[in-house]
């Protein structure tokens, strides 16, 4: 890079990753100074003659941002999974790259869904919650108090079986559970990919399902991950859960809308499933504290903490920085959106 | 059973086992008819009489139950893994065997710590707080929002590493875990019994710690299962919780008193550990909403749920009963402590 390039970031990073940034020679950077997202305007503003910009999924990239960027801009950065909040097809026809961060929290998301199966198997919000108000010295103990039902020898559901949930089977396995069934866009199909070598000669049998319905009807966990799209939408509704078995659990950690919240308290309510553990839902974050859903002791809602480790954070913010780098040297990224 | 046993048993029993118990012929049944704890008053007057009473942690087994019951007295079967409840030299003098139900809840038990350390580590409890009180939409996304230590890579410590803690291994294993250290009553000591052979050959370091200090200062989590002894007793102390890591986890499933609550609120407060989850605390059932420990946003406590499984209070149900009709047929019981 023998001429100076602009760099935009859109936050003040994580140490080792700042620190990689600050470590290359010949960049000008221009950063937002917080950990709180930057103002709008000062990213229209500063874009203007900039090379790169390492931003957030709290920044739209639009092609008001693109075209106050001007010709220079080579590569937008995005520290996030998703690029919903960036224009793909107005980077597409400048030729400006697009770089992500998809892989490094498959780990962190795993651990979170196994939190939440067990939370909403033995009712941890609600056993908090008793502690938290005081009920405990008057809960006299009987064979059945508090209990849920055991992971062990249940089948497991998924809805979606990608890298996120294939590493969250690798780590049910020894808890002693039975069977899996899961549900992909290609119904009664195998799933493509063993990311873990986990499927080919399993020790308990691995299932396609025919339908939506076989999933539902024989999960004891069902555990949501797949994308969300028009045939994914509510995919989890009245009918759906109408179908579940009893002491069965939900667990969402894909995207809100693929469950529809009020089938969901609907059934709660009606004690058609036994519980529910969910790190997205409809509308967030705009959950108030009257939503129905936080009425409900047995549903645990956490506020999309799937990728919420230290680790984690550190590894998309350096590889954000690499991304950038990358783009603005024409070199391969460590994940690159085709557009 | 030629002639008619009179057996008092102190609840309603879980279908199975109220069926296996109805089931056999010759036997007198008395039995307080709610899931409540019986009446004291109730017990001594039923005793009388009795060849075998069936009884809970709530029912004190003394001298004075004992006398009431009389000569006749065989068997005492307690649906419960501890028998503090029960006076042991009054039966041992007389002859009388007691039966427990130890061994079937370790899966459940294993399961709840997976649940603790996670929600220890990933802040399980200040999530839900923070959702149900409606702060979600106040949270601007930044990078280090929310974030806790990831399990991958951590060291695991066990202080006791019996059957549950080595269950409790098993299932951390694919979490990617890097290293383990025991402490034992016999520090520096290899483990006598490695229960679900994952010990002998395992792909990953683990080793007996050579003092509470090595225990202390290595890991990432700690898991306390130990016995509550005079040497266990507030073994967890200030000294010890000065020693851990700043983003170790304390997770106490076994029983309160080995951590010093003062001492354990104190670190949480400077910041001396990162958070805690725990399944039992010194006092309980008695720990009002005014408790310090449920001030602070990063310790979860939930009341002393280990075995609370729908599956787990079935088998111990069923095992009580086996134990009692096994006392009154001089046969051996599933599980009898030696008196």
């Amino acid at each position: 890079m023998p001429q100076k390039h602009k760099v935009v970031v859109t936050r003040q990073l994580i140490d080792e990753a700042q620190k990689l940034l600050e470590s290359v020679p010949g960049l000008n950077i221009v950063q937002w100074p917080t950990e709180q997202p930057a103002d709008r305007k000062w990213l229209l503003e500063n874009a203007k003659g900039a090379s790169g910009i390492l931003l957030m999924l709290s920044d739209i990239c639009d092609e008001e941002l693109i075209k106050a960027a001007g010709d220079s801009l080579k590569v937008i950065a995005s520290f996030s999974v998703g690029t919903d909040h960036v224009d793909r097809d107005a980077l597409k026809k400048r030729g400006i790259r697009l770089g992500y961060t998809p892989t490094c929290l498959t780990d962190a998301v795993a651990d979170l869904t196994i939190m939440l199966i067990l939370m909403a198997q033995r009712r941890g919000g609600e056993a908090i919650s008793k502690v938290q108000t005081g009920q405990w010295p008057k809960m006299p103990w009987s064979p059945l108090l508090m209990t849920g039902p055991q992971i062990r020898g249940s089948t497991i559901g998924f809805l979606g079986f990608g890298r996120i949930g294939q590493a969250t089977l690798k780590r049910l396995l020894p808890f002693g559970i039975s069977r899996v069934v899961y549900l992909t866009s290609e119904p009664g199909q195998l799933v493509k990919e063993d990311h873990f070598g986990l499927i080919k000669g399993a020790a308990i049998p691995i299932e396609p399902a025919k339908d939506w319905e076989q999933l539902a009807c024989e999960s004891d966990v069902l555990i949501v991950g797949c994308a969300l799209t028009r045939s994914t939408k509510h995919l989890i509704s009245t009918n759906f859960l109408s179908r579940m078995k009893k002491l069965s659990v939900l667990v969402n950690i894909a995207r809100g809308p693929v469950v529809d919240t009020d089938a969901l308290v609907a059934a709660l309510d009606k004690g058609e499933i036994f519980g529910a553990g969910l790190d997205v839902i409809e509308n967030e974050p705009n959950i108030l504290a009257n939503h129905p859903i936080l009425k409900q002791p047995r549903c645990v809602l956490v506020p999309h903490i799937g990728s919420a480790t230290i680790e984690t954070r550190e590894q998309m913010a350096t590889e954000s920085v690499k991304n950038l780098l990358a783009g603005l040297k024409g070199e391969p990224m460590v994940n690159e959106v085709e557009l």
